[in-house]
Order: C-alpha cells, then sequence, then structure tokens
C-alpha cells in the first residue's frame, strides 16, 4: 500500500503541476506562493481517496484527477489561512517555512483566496469529459463546496479558534473535528463516486466511509501533537496543549483516543463492506490513517 | 433609472439573506460577520447587472437570482480580506466598522472564505432551475472563477500591494485595473449572459461592455478618492496620495480621468449597439456609472 500510495501521490502532484500553472504566470508572486504551498510535501490524502472513489466506481484517475487536485488546493488554502498570525500563528509547516513567513501576510491571505478559486475551477474542468455528465459535475462541486463551507471545514475552524481555553464537552470535540477535517475528508471521498455518476445510496455509503475516516485521521493528529516527533513531522507539537484545546487525548487520554480512532477504522471497512465495489484499496488506506507517524 | 436600481438592489438583498442565511446557522459567529459585511449597505451594481444581462437575453430576475448574490459575496469578500491590516489596513467600510474590526481578523479571514466558497455553491444552485442548462451553470461558474481568480481580481489586487510607492507606468494602471475592479464586473454581466443560453458572440459582446463599464468604474473610483466627500464615501479617502498609488488621476490628472472613463462609457454603450436585444437597462446603467458620488 505505501508504494501504491507514493506512486499516486507522484502522479497528483505531477497534475498539480499543471493545473496551477498558466503560460503567462502573471503576477508571478501570487503563483510563487501557491506552488510553495501546494508543493510543500503534503502526503495527498484527499485527492488520493477521490481517485480510488472513483476507480471503485468505474472511472480512471485520470477521468477525476482535477477534481482530486482541487481537494488537494482546497487542503492547502486551508493550512495558509490557519497558519496566519490572526489564525494558529505557526511559523513552520512541514519543515519549511509557513506561506506568510516567506511570502508575507498580505500574499500568503491572497494565495489561499486563489488555490480556493482555482479549485472550484479545477472541479468544474471535469465537464470537459465526456464520460462525466454535467449534473454529476455540479453535484460533486455541490459537496465539496459543502464540506468545504460554513457546514464544513470553515465552520470546524471557526469552532476551533472560539472554543480555545474554554472547557467543552466530549461531543462538541467531536462535532469541532467532525467538521474541521472531517468534511473535507467526507466530500473528497463522495466527490470521487458522484462524478462516476454512482447511485445516491452508494454516494452515500462512500460519504460515511470518508466521514469515519476523517474522524479517525484527526483523532491521530492529536494523538502526534502529543506523542509525535517535531522533525518527523515538520511543525512545532504540544501546541494544542498550550493553548489549551481541547483535544481527544486531553479528554480520553492516548490509549482511550487510540482506541476510538480504531474503531472508527473498523466502521468505516464495515461500510464498505456493503458497497458492491471493489473497495480493496479504500479499505487498505483505512488502516493506514492509523499507522502514520506524520 | 435609480428609482429602478433602488428596487433591484433591494431585490438583491432580499435574496441574498435567504442564500446565506441556514436553518442551524452554526456557528453563529460566521454566519454573523458575513452577514455584518453582506448587509453593510453596498451599491450591489454586479448582481444588477447579472439581473439585466440576463433579462436582457430572455432570462427573469429570478432565474439567476442565486448567480447574481453570488457576485455579491465575492465582492464583499474581497472587501473583507482587502481591509485586512495585512493589505490595506482599513477601519471603516461604508460608515460602519470593517469587518475583522467588529469580529476580530481571524474571523474576518473565515467569513471572507466562507462568502467565496458559499458564492460557487449560489451559482451552482442555478442548476435546480430547468430553464438553465446544467453546461450553461458550469460555463457560468468558470467564468466567474476566472474573473475572481488569479488572471482578474485576485491578481489585480496583487499587483495593487505589490506596486505601491513604485512608479509604475500608465499601461500597467490599466492592466492593475482591469484585473482588480474590471474582470468581477465582467464576470457579472457575462454570467447572466451565459446562464441564459446566449451564443458564444453575444456572450463576448456582453463580456466587451462590461470590461469597458468595470474599467470606467475604477476610474471613477480613484476620482472619488480624490474629490470625494469622506462621509458620503463612508470610507477612508486620500489614501491612494498617501500610499503612493499609481492611480488615473496620479497620471491623467483629474480632467483627464474623467474624460477617459467617459471615452470607456461610450464605447461600451456602442458596444451594446451591435447586440440584438432590448439593452436599453444596460445602457442606462453605463452612465450611471459615470454619475456617481458613492
Amino acid at each position: 500500500m505505501e508504494a501504491k500510495l507514493h506512486k499516486l501521490s507522484l502522479l497528483v502532484e505531477k497534475n498539480l503541476a499543471r493545473y496551477i500553472s498558466d503560460k503567462n504566470e502573471y503576477p508571478p508572486v501570487i503563483y510563487k506562493a501557491a506552488k510553495y504551498s501546494l508543493f510543500a510535501g503534503g502526503k495527498r490524502l484527499r485527492p488520493i481517496l477521490t481517485l480510488l472513489a472513483a476507480k471503485a466506481c468505474g472511472l480512471s484517475y485520470s477521468d477525476v484527477m482535477p477534481a482530486a487536485c482541487a481537494m488537494e488546493m482546497i487542503h492547502t488554502y486551508s493550512l495558509i489561512h490557519d497558519d496566519l498570525p490572526a489564525m494558529d500563528d505557526d511559523n513552520y509547516r512541514r519543515g519549511k517555512l509557513t506561506c506568510h513567513k516567506k511570502f508575507g501576510e498580505a500574499i500568503a491571505i491572497l494565495a489561499g483566496d486563489a488555490l480556493l478559486t482555482r479549485a472550484f475551477e479545477c472541479v468544474l474542468m471535469c465537464s470537459k469529459n465526456r464520460k462525466i455528465k454535467p449534473k454529476n459535475v455540479i453535484n460533486a462541486a455541490l459537496e465539496i463546496a459543502d464540506g468545504a463551507g460554513m457546514k464544513g471545514m470553515i465552520g470546524g475552524q471557526v469552532l476551533d479558534i472560539t472554543s480555545e481555553g474554554k472547557k467543552i464537552s466530549p461531543g462538541m470535540v467531536d462535532y469541532l473535528h467532525k467538521c474541521k477535517t472531517g468534511a473535507l475528508i467526507r466530500a473528497s471521498v463522495a466527490a470521487g463516486a458522484i462524478l462516476s455518476d454512482a447511485d445516491k445510496k452508494t454516494v452515500r455509503l462512500f460519504s460515511r466511509y470518508g466521514e469515519k475516516i476523517g474522524h479517525a485521521f484527526q483523532i491521530v493528529d492529536d494523538i502526534l501533537d502529543v506523542i509525535g516527533d517535531e522533525k518527523e513531522m515538520g511543525k512545532k507539537l504540544r501546541k494544542d496543549a498550550a493553548a489549551k484545546k481541547a483535544t481527544y487525548p486531553s479528554i480520553y487520554g492516548l490509549a482511550g483516543s487510540e482506541k476510538k480512532a480504531e474503531k472508527l477504522v473498523l466502521e468505516a471497512r464495515d461500510i464498505l463492506a456493503g458497497i458492491n465495489r471493489n473497495t480493496d484499496d479504500l479499505n487498505e488506506i483505512a488502516g493506514f490513517f492509523m499507522k502514520r507517524t506524520h
């Protein structure tokens, strides 16, 4: 699986470079800043999920590549904005200076805006592919907007900021993380299925699978903030405790959090078992979510 | 015309309230912040242009209302981000505190992100209307992304920031303003025509009309920064000169700038004359662009 994921991440990167580039790249600094953050070495999990879901539903990787790349652009824009001084105020990300540290705050804000805008352009570009129905392109873009918007990722980030230092309930921690990380991961999986013309019931199952692994992913992220290696992670850790953020380990302890993540992965796999497609890769990637160290 | 514009702006506002609201409005602060800026009293020119272009091409106002509202959301997001301390650092806009002054920087950044995301959702919602072809919805959204993105509005803002205090050529001032203001106004007009299934040639003419009035609009904006009344404008003026920005008045003088704007409006009207539709309202609104005092 690791080899396959590596191959897919390289494929995504090759295409990301195409979709963010332009003959005239003017003004150059905004392209530079967007690319700087886009090629800072992410795991490309969101686009890979879109590719694997589409493949399971009968399309090829290249058919949905623009939409897959869009997911990485949205993820990157959210990191750029989250790292800003007014938000998490981070100087390093993946071992490199954050976008605003490298290009200044104004350009970083605009690079985030540009990536979000370009992401929607990319999803919509799927309409050039005759194998994909226009209505499916529209529905995939709507699903992505839902996952990235106020009810999803942005809402989660707002909750994260506004609940800092406050005591929040375990239910709220679940809700917060479902929005902040889960919603975009859910949309990444669902978009692949929607573009492939999967029926509503199947799309719903893929969505639920995405929700579960997205949730597990965030729990592992919280665990890594406690036990991870700063060098390997390439960013400052133990920030959650310092900022008095309500995280899974702070509520359930490390062992309890791990158990919770494992349970979610099992549930995700159960959901896949109910889908009448070849979901072997999605099944395997669910386990990978648990074993990651960065 | 003033009465008609007023009526249309009220119609837009009524619908904006619908499209930005949600049963659950959770977390509340992000909805509050987005609405605060959205209902701070803009002229609603961009959505009105979408409505008028669509009407000229055979659709009703309500048919394209979600797309019209999307244009105002994109415009508002750009103002929220432009006002941030890292950008233009403005405390007032339309006589009210700017979004970050009222809600803090983090929420203002996220409110802008949320409005941009919601805008794409709104355009795509036009697909629920059977009178509008899915492929036209996709093409309208692509046109809007183009106008709002790196080659359009964001590119213009980048140039504006990076050229502050530098001597730039008149050609570059034209280019900057075509991007910064012109591109989104162009897209507002074009989107209305595209959604209405206008043929390519007609769309191109509407686009060119939009380009011309967008350009004129920015020149008048520059003029108002010199001669306008701070109270009436509701924001700090004479900032361009203070920031040593290359503006039309600084290059062509006030009279020369006015002449240039008038010429652009004439050209815009000439383009309309070549379109085989009832473009009376668009013809009249072009003149309105010249006479505005705020």
